[in-house]
């Protein structure tokens, strides 16, 4: 029944000749690859704007030029990872990068930052996707949670279908969006240059002024609010292999390409909200502020707003669709490793890494709860993560060229010099002004988790260790048995398993019985006479009813008897023919079987007895 | 670890002879068998004026009649039980009376209405017992769903411990609300008299007044409001065994005496209600109507306030509690009966039903996270099960007395007749006007379970004929052992595996592997040479990559080939030192298990290999 309940929800099986791979051409490449970056825009701007609101709406304006110092950021990084591009064809991630140049531990770093800002990537765009809805009807928003999860389930059932990435599916979204983007900034700066803007009406509540001096601390956390404009920059780096040949260059140019998009439309976006003097809504039900934006040049009403909206949206579920494919991907180059369990490293039926993407849905769903699916509020934990592998990734590429001494190495060193540096610098600002707003948690999860996954491989090599055949003997049989059959009363379903019991040994067998009450135990001494077939019943006591500790202690003081023998307990157990009569019975056979993995020499053989129906 | 954390929780597990039966003097019994009646005082009065509000506020003054032909039923139901008491000394619910005398079906209708009405039992007390302290305190009101939970986790912990029904534990709770009670009732009374009534001022925002007409409709269903009233009349039948002798006679007296003291309770709360002009809170967080009573009368700053409000908290938390001594009682009979599944007849560590107590609590806690801990919209939900029950006990009741034939048969079959008749008026009243409200849900419920417990009972008697030994072989050992061993790899932890397998048979064994990837199986196949012991290597092909179907096809072809012997599938397992490592490993020894389990004719032994550290 569950199997079949699976077959339904996640399609027929695949065989492994059907894992094939697709070149992609730039065009599309920037679709499939650039949806995570892009669609940053639709909350980076909000997200300065709030910031500044820790002083008050005067100092909104300064938006303006943080996004200006946001974007020299932007192509600082685009040309470090244009490096990354040319060293690694075949695609060179920041757990990749750093391994093979810093060695275990910063790739661990690398590796749990990227797997947080997955996780987050889907959390925060799947929110801001809802968000996008919201604003334009509001009498969705006591749904948003709601949606959100179910989002998230589909994009996850999707991916252990083993959604097939078709280009267009990614197209037709992704440049949708791109165009009408740049309607909303064309026209809007078309407004501005003729005189004829009007300001956006303020929101019914606007979102909360704190009056504090506008501090340099408080420009600098605007400016790492508005940091999240970078998330998803590293894709291109990460899936050279899928472009076409030459695939360096044309992944390099694609790069350059989305770069450009990104920084036109983010500080676009950024200047028309000071010149249209947009403010961030701090009602319960919340507009975004690229929809405010929105309605101010082109009516509430407009098909061109909705438009917007919806782009809006889909471009941020293909963001998130993203990390699904990259978040499996990475934790099985971690399992492969040995740093995560081996069940990452497996395909599912359907090819695709299932546990991941498993995974990767369920913790990304439990933060959409947590936070309501409030994307503003999840984002002080986003960037963090990404700039951590920004800083790990340019690091590994500087010690690589300095190892390398290739043609060029100095030049190059020095780009990617340059990009370290300032993302760690921005890694610090990030980590000390949004500290107190969840940054914490993210320095505090990095290293619990690198820790348990160090602790991960070392129980692995320590199995293997144990499993090594150096000093094992060869093969040859049990020289004696000791056979205990536990049995719950005389009736048919024992019978198969005495047989069994006898066929392993003829004298040295022993029925055990554990007495719980006195009238059954005298019922089941009587009818052993006759169907006992000899063998001794053992009655063992248990004042406690408990059924476990009887056996464990008989077994106990059995093996300090005997040594260089095998115990087998045999396990009579009925199945009926229903699984949900198994609810019906007793589920002892599972705690007793538990219990003796765990008692050594001990060898479990249960006997089934089939009811009919 | 598991256990550890169940002996930190229930305490040590306790012996058979541990079990012990106290008997009650009547004060005592009172105060153990009467909080869940007297505490429905606390929301009876409440219930018939919402009720009323679906006409208007004028309609409020009904309350008083209406309760005074709620007074008039409460005796005769109490008359009725009387009955009940004399001719059952050791205890008469009513699954015992009505399967005695009515048969199966229903009985187990008895039985069904009783479980629904002790689980509202504990959700409704519960929930009044939070809103009578948020009455006092509304700050607490966002936090009543997490108390009421919380109060039912303590509950179902304490009664898992095997709480010490002590007479004194009841008695203090119980005649502080009687005697706090009387005490607003008299101060009340004796303003009224005085002529010094100042109404109750209206709450900030009243129950909503539907302006619907005064239909005989309206007022049948306030009647049907009022009769959750007589919730928990029933106890002191069920728990005549629990008195001192003469018993029958002692829990008589005690029931009438319950029943004068709650006729006079909820009759003065009415009538003061009226007088106070109490109009039903309809606030988000609402106060009760006893709390506005109380404040009007003593005032809300006075200690006697904070002494009722407590006390009614306390009584209607040991009102649920003597749903956690009667429901897993119970389920135990009905288990016993083979209606439910035997795990309910099982006495815990700690000598009580365990099963029994963890369901209701676990049951119970659901019904008040869905409605949010109100409980008056819970009720329309109880009284149907109760009043069903009433019935059918009385019902029962007749048809003894017919049957008997016992000297005076005529008077009583009379009285509990009269009796039987009321309660089925009262229990159609409520069918019909509460239907919308919720009693569907109950209607639905009760067939459902019904039918279903019907169902267990059919299973339990063929599982019981089928293993039954009538024309059982006696048992003699299997002919012909066919062994396979299944091997993942060549590793020390096969070697045990390979050298039972070998004991069981030298010629008919066979190792198999599943071909998941070319380089593993190349290598598997060269180690074999040296460590297979001569032993046939099968390499099974999987192109979709499962472990569980090339398994399966081999021995289904193997029991085609043979026939008249035992396929022992064994299984190497290597158990890691600590529980937590078990995630660090495939867990696909389970999925092989469970599915070989549903084999016909496998055995699968378990042969461990325990690692060190």
């Amino acid at each position: 029944m569950l199997s079949e309940m699976k077959r339904l929800l996640v399609g027929k099986p695949l065989a492994n000749e059907q894992l094939a791979h697709e070149r992609l051409p730039k065009r599309t490449a920037l679709a499939v690859f650039s949806s995570d970056a892009l669609s940053s825009v639709a909350y980076a701007t909000e997200a300065i704007l709030i910031a500044l609101m820790y002083a008050n709406r005067d100092a909104l304006g300064l938006a303006t030029p943080i996004s200006v110092g946001i974007m020299v950021l932007l192509i600082t990084v685009a040309f470090s990872y244009i490096q990354t591009i040319m060293a690694y064809p075949n695609g060179g991630g920041s757990y990749i990068v750093s391994r093979e140049n810093l060695g275990t531990i910063p790739s661990l770093v690398a590796a749990v930052s990227l797997m947080t800002s997955y996780i987050l990537t889907v959390a925060v765009s799947i929110s801001a996707g809802v968000t996008a809805i919201t604003s334009a009807l509001h009498w969705l928003d006591p749904y948003r949670t709601v949606m959100a999860v179910a989002l998230i389930g589909l994009l996850t059932l999707a991916n252990l279908r083993g959604l097939k990435e078709s280009g267009s599916m990614f197209a037709v979204p992704t440049y949708l969006f791109i165009v009408s983007m740049f309607g909303l900034i064309i026209v809007g700066l078309y407004n501005v240059a003729t005189g004829s803007v009007t300001a956006a009406p303020a929101p019914e509540i606007v979102h909360a002024e704190f009056n504090q001096t506008l501090t340099w601390f408080l420009i600098l956390r605007a400016f790492a609010s508005g940091c999240t404009a970078l998330t998803g920059i590293e894709a291109i780096s990460d899936g050279v292999a899928a472009f076409k040949q030459p695939q360096s260059r044309n992944a390099a140019i694609t790069l350059g390409v989305m770069a450009a998009l990104l920084s036109l439309m983010f500080i676009g976006i950024t200047v028309l909200a000071n010149a249209y003097q947009v403010i961030p809504d701090g009602a319960a039900e919340p507009e975004t502020v690229n929809s405010q934006l929105a309605r101010a040049i082109f009516g509430g009403n407009s098909p061109f707003y909705f438009v917007i909206q919806i782009a809006t949206m889909f471009i941020l579920i293909l963001a998130s669709n993203t990390a699904y494919a990259d978040f499996p991907r990475l934790s099985y180059f971690l399992a492969v490793d040995r740093f995560l369990p081996r069940q990452f490293a497996q395909r599912g039926d359907r090819l695709v890494f299932s546990n991941g993407v498993i995974f990767l849905g369920v913790v990304s769903a439990i933060l959409v709860i947590i936070f309501q699916a409030r994307e503003q509020a999840m984002l002080p934990l986003y960037a963090l993560g990404v700039f951590a592998a920004f800083t790990l990734s340019q690091t590994g590429m500087v010690r690589r060229w300095i190892t390398l001494r290739s043609p060029g190495w100095i030049r190059n060193a020095f780009i990617n010099g340059f990009g370290a540096s300032i993302t760690a610098l921005v890694l610090i600002v990030i980590a000390i002004t949004k500290f107190s707003q969840g940054a914490w948690a993210v320095l505090v999860i990095i290293p619990v988790v690198v820790i348990t996954l160090m602790n991960v491989r070392k129980h692995y090599l320590d199995v293997a260790d144990q499993l090594s055949l150096a000093e094992a003997p060869k093969p040859t049989a049990v020289r004696r048995h000791t056979v205990l059959v536990l049995v719950s009363g005389v009736h048919r379903g024992v019978i198969p398993a005495l047989q069994y019991g006898l066929s392993l040994t003829s004298d040295n067998i022993r029925a055990l019985y554990i007495d719980l009450d006195d009238a059954s135990t005298e019922r089941i001494k009587q009818k052993w006479t006759q169907w006992g077939s000899g063998i001794e019943l053992v009655i063992l006591p248990s004042p406690y009813r408990s059924l476990i500790r009887p056996i464990r202690e008989y077994i106990d003081q059995l093996s300090h008897r005997y040594h260089d023998d095998v115990v087998t307990v045999v396990l009579p157990e009925f199945i009926p023919n229903r699984w949900w009569q198994h609810f019906l019975h007793n589920q002892t056979a599972i705690a007793i079987k538990t219990m003796l993995l765990f008692t050594k020499n001990v060898v479990v053989a249960s006997v089934p007895y089939h009811l009919d129906h």
